[in-house]
């Protein structure tokens, strides 16, 4: 018999939820690998003392290592057997995760609806990541083209739900009130805090960061994320593209990392509002970013806090210096792999 | 001088016990890696609070952590001159090993059997890992084919160990007495316990899994396991296979990991009979693996707890949906390169 | 704008101080990171319970990997428009660092020359790591080729400041006093001791180890090291070499690591009197070291510890059976790629 075979489309209904095995105990060694893979410096998540001045007993874990941690673990029920990841909503980062936290996670298919073709579909699912507390951390949507068993697969009427398009900053959580004091601001960098950015402001964030195939393998294995794309380099040379792909997760944590030239005082992700992978990333790319700021919002609970909507673009092989983006036409230039919609938290300095 | 030449077949005595340094204290740092590196995902090395549930303080380490951690420390007295692994007997694990502990190693040589050709012979050895108490936590015998410094070298009358063809049930340590609390079923993956398992019954993982050749060495680096055929390109360019050798038990961990799919509640192993390295494995190589059930035996110390003896076989660059094994003529299929006859503990459920 | 530029030339003045961020709390990960690496042997860093025997109450992180964290820090400030880093002198390690330690680094200007063409000049600092208590654990000295941002940029009038030719025997700590219990000895590998060793004593280290692209690119991010050369295979194929160069401190500290053959007892690295690049290392390089014992001393602060000046070349891709070295017309071997002339804390045994 074979084992793992995942769920295929027609398995999903909405309202059905689904658990995900195993819970995950995330540590200071995972935190160190997240730091070897992406050279991620936020002083926030660098210096437990940082931290502490903030009235944190220790550093939080990167964001994004809690939002690999999450997606991973429904990877098996949710989307191995798909086709592609078409998009991320309404993602809200509701609470901090520590070393020593258990990480767990369940998904509510809010939909789904068959391709034409009827040979795949799309599902909607809602994953909540949640801690050894039963507190929720982590909490998005994400739609997933899905192949069926069978072409002939009786399927559930079609099901669309309505998504935000960006989340809201009144929902967004602010894990934090202290107020940055004024002799740690050198220590993020101090490039800018939060007054000194402007709605449509723009970051070229100037280094390039080469993926190698070892690394996204460990860092997706990390993840506990089982999708074949990405570690079986035997079907992939007979896959699409004839190579393994990297997770797109992968590509995304490389590029938060690369925006601390510019935005070093973001110190926390609290949001994603949509994430759209343009095209697949391959080992050997070279990663390069720019960001704008879309918005600004003060923080409801701290006057010392402000969230900040970004969209970060990042590229394959081509600096952007030039800002690459969606052309007169609706297309990207044909470097672009990743647009990202999502809110920080910055602290005023 | 020429530093840390090891050992030559002529150096052995049946008798002798050799220590190995350093001891090598295991973190959380350790764990992470080895899930990085092999993307295990058993509930019980996962999961602090899983361990918890059944009475550990926290999560042991990885049996096969502990494996490598024993075997590299031998590795510079006892295989640093070896042409082969020959093969391992009588692997119990004793005693499981959590994080800050340390693990130090002594072997005890068993015998030894010259070549009819004079350059090499078979070393017989016991290695056993104790933790800083002095409890001993793993003990196994490996037969090794090793060179001789000059083929004159005078060397010990032939002397060959009995050595057991398995572990018997009853010698299985089964470090746990606790009820696996049903809440917890799902949090194994659950797709089946003890009871559900038959003698005969076979697997297939189905997923497969590409080995870089960074990956490699950074596991083998982390054992503390010196042998050069696994770090040096530039002699090995020259040596038998043209390229570095990967360490038979890195196929091991990944072997072990792919069979969560299947066998995800087998939540420790507790002994190995039997181990081939049928051919070598290669970065670039693509692992699949497929096991069988070959025996069942409850548990003497719990009625909650049984043991499993698997016989896991791994691929490369083969799919396992046929179960692909030893021919009619004795001979493995081509791409077989490995075929594992252990023991592991699996809860009622 | 383009952020992250970094300083050039024209923009460093003598008695300027440089601070560093973000802080950086290294943790087990970090070590169990850096052991995987290197695959680094020394007893002290290896197992908690011999660091305790010496009044440790945990092992001290190693020296190397506290002299990475505190020079990656210094990257952005000091060398991100480096064209080579040319030296360094008096490096000495001030106290020894633990887990949960929180490392900043602050960089003094000690002098300036431009060079003649009027496109660069030499930068001389001095770089001090220290702890969150405030507690300077390192400082050393460096010199550095950086760029100008255009030619015609003023620079201050040239200031060379005098740098040691080597630390004093007598300047260097010695992190302990304890005598090493003769219980102990064999732990450290044994092979010898303060008193077995003698100046002008050679040890051919014997294994190589070879470098991929992945480890050095973890180990570089590991340290917060930007510089741009390691990271960005886009970029470099027009550069130089046409390729990654490899971090030089990652060069030394798996030189280091192999000559735990020979040199096991050097537990402590204490100063580095000098280090030359000789040849840039790249990804598929194997690297081979020898080592001489260019002085010995003994420690003022206790009878049971010495200290070992050493010599350490490492080669690629040549094994140091012949001890290749600086050749009669003073250039060196061509397969020399370092020659690190530093000191070793060292047992009396």
């Amino acid at each position: 018999m074979a084992a793992g075979a995942g769920n295929f489309f027609e398995d999903f209904r909405a309202g059905q939820v689904l658990h995900h095995a195993p819970p995950r105990t995330l540590t200071v060694g995972d935190a160190a690998l997240y730091t070897a893979l992406y050279g991620a410096r936020f002083a926030l998540q660098s210096s437990t003392e940082f931290a502490r001045s903030l009235g944190f007993a220790e550093s939080p874990l990167d964001d994004l290592l809690v939002f690999h941690t999450v997606f991973g673990k429904t990877v098996p029920e949710v989307s191995l057997n798909a086709i592609a990841n078409l998009g991320y909503a309404d993602c809200r980062f509701l609470k901090p995760v520590f070393a020593g936290d258990t990480l767990s996670a369940r998904t509510e298919v809010l939909g789904s609806r068959e391709n034409a073709n009827r040979e795949s579909g799309i599902v909607y699912v809602r994953s909540t990541g949640f801690n050894q507390r039963g507190e929720d951390v982590l909490t998005f949507a994400r739609w997933v083209m899905v192949r069926k068993r069978t072409k002939e697969a009786e399927v559930p009427p079609a099901q669309v739900p309505a998504l935000p398009q960006a989340v809201d900053a009144a929902s967004l959580v602010l894990p934090v009130k202290a107020v940055l004091p004024s002799t740690l601001r050198r220590d993020t960098g101090g490039a800018r805090f939060f007054d000194d950015f402007a709605k449509g402001q723009r970051f070229d964030h100037a280094d390039g960061m080469t993926i190698e195939e070892a690394e996204h393998m460990i860092a997706t294995r990390l993840y506990h994320n089982t999708a074949r794309v990405h570690f079986n380099a035997h079907t992939e040379r007979q896959g699409r593209f004839g190579k393994r792909i990297i997770y797109g997760g992968h590509v995304i944590s490389v590029a938060r990392a690369l925006t601390y030239n510019g935005l070093d005082s973001a110190l926390f992700v609290t949001g994603i509002n949509a994430g759209r992978h343009v095209a697949p990333c391959f080992a050997g790319d070279t990663i390069y970013t720019w960001s704008e700021v879309v918005d600004k919002a003060q923080a409801a609970s701290s006057n010392d806090w402000g969230f900040l909507r970004l969209r970060t673009v990042a590229t394959k092989d081509r600096p952007c210096a030039e800002f690459p983006d969606k052309q007169a036409d609706g297309t990207y230039d044909p470097t672009v792999i990743l647009d990202l919609d999502y809110w920080v938290a910055v602290p005023r300095g």
